[in-house]
């Protein structure tokens, strides 16, 4: 395995620095010299996509991925095509923002049915591939920790997606591995290894213990259980040599300044990633 | 599927009542009617083995499992050895109270490397089955939701568990089906399947959304987004017909009165599992 000497393939989440707005977090990267940056759609509402578009392009940041595109399970037809429209909407911004990756957190059951709702999702990016083709962006199923299968994604495991993903070319439709979603499987290197040459992301952050919420309980890399260094590797080695994420969910780190966030991922990522 | 119009097979695991001591436990389900218990060892702790058990058997209840044996990963050869003993004591115990049910939560890793962690895990049941032979108690291997991984069980799916048990006669080792634990497994209905004849306890309650916290956010059945009656359907379509506990973790019902969530659980027992 490569050793990270540099941080030429780190990139922030900014969900991780979530009080800065997307001026800031540019700000922020270009002054840390951190080179890549993922993107949320609702970072970008705030401004306008022409006027992101705009501050990302001055700034000389590469962006790694958009975030989010996905929620396929709806009540009705009316609603399922209100989230297609919505993720063809998300296509074009992961296009104008320079980003051939858009990653899907593919949503809850609307009801009690999950094995519906999996189909739903199934469909969903069936619908979408076409469009996502014609503006050069692929499709990245994120699988989500199962214990977000209730409310964020009825796709928990990188075997899933790897199933639905392997129904199209590695250019139209891909996986993100998240340790912080996938290090418990059991299946994990099976599942990265058969993922090889349609890995569209990696993102890192750590488990740590005890573990204080849901959603707002990781920690920052080298904090917690995850095998990082390990699970890189296997990624590596299923050809994936793209951007690294940080993206950490944790009011913790949120309150801190957003620029000793940025040293401290800079270091932990050199020491732990 | 048998519709479940008696509480027959009606279980109280009587951490759902945690404020109870054992002697009020007993009395609660002796006068709720409720048939069987499921007991903590730390329950029976409080007052001695054999007191427990005169409780116990004086109150004609039935006991479906003891909860519970496991935490096998250790750190040192003699740190392995005292988990071992300690689980043989737990096998004593299982007898003495009258079940032939050691249910096994198998702990969590002891460093970063969960690999290791899950060989520990099966090398300590094949340091146990001999001696839980001897005493007529089947080791029910019981996966916890993969949010556990961390502090409680490296064994997070059915899948794994079908594989332990596998290495044995279905008279010595076995698993628990818990709702709350595989709900969300893409793979659950082919796992439950597999498990066919060595399923040893189907436990019950409920994953509420939203969910308050990772311990202790089961929900009452019912109030939640589990599929109950068609995890029950594959259960028994596998051979199941033992007793259902119903192991609910949350303060709120733990607060209420002790004969109220009892009468609370007979009725949704009746309506939904």
């Amino acid at each position: 395995m490569e050793q990270l000497q540099s941080i030429e393939r780190l990139s922030l989440n900014q969900i991780t620095t979530d009080k800065w707005n997307l001026q800031e977090a540019v700000n922020g990267c270009v002054e840390a010299e951190i080179p890549w940056i993922a993107l949320w759609r609702h970072k970008i509402d705030e401004v306008g996509l022409a006027e992101a578009k705009r501050i990302v392009k001055s700034s000389g940041l590469q962006v790694s991925s958009l975030c989010r595109g996905g929620m396929f399970p709806g009540s009705d037809e009316r609603d399922l095509q209100k989230r297609i429209d919505d993720n063809k909407r998300a296509i074009e911004e992961a296009a104008e923002l320079g980003t051939d990756t858009l990653v899907l957190v593919c949503g809850p059951s609307i009801d009690k049915d999950i094995s519906r709702a999996r189909q739903m999702v199934a469909d969903g990016i069936e619908k979408l591939v076409p469009f996502a083709e014609q503006y050069g962006v692929k499709l990245a199923i994120e699988p989500l920790h199962p214990m977000y299968a209730a409310e964020r994604s009825v796709i928990v495991t990188l075997n899933q997606a790897n199933t639905i993903a392997e129904q199209y070319r590695p250019d139209q439709v891909g996986v993100v591995v998240d340790v912080f979603h996938v290090w418990w499987d059991p299946d994990l290197y099976n599942q990265i290894a058969r993922a090889s040459g349609r890995i569209l992301g990696y993102h890192v952050s750590d488990w740590i213990v005890p573990t204080p919420d849901l959603l707002m309980g990781r920690g920052m890399m080298g904090d917690g259980v995850i095998e990082l260094r390990k699970i890189r590797a296997a990624v590596e080695k299923a050809g994936y040599n793209g951007p690294i994420e940080v993206e950490i969910f944790n009011h913790d780190i949120w309150n801190q300044p957003g620029d000793e966030v940025l040293e401290q991922i800079k270091t932990r990522y050199i020491e732990h990633v």
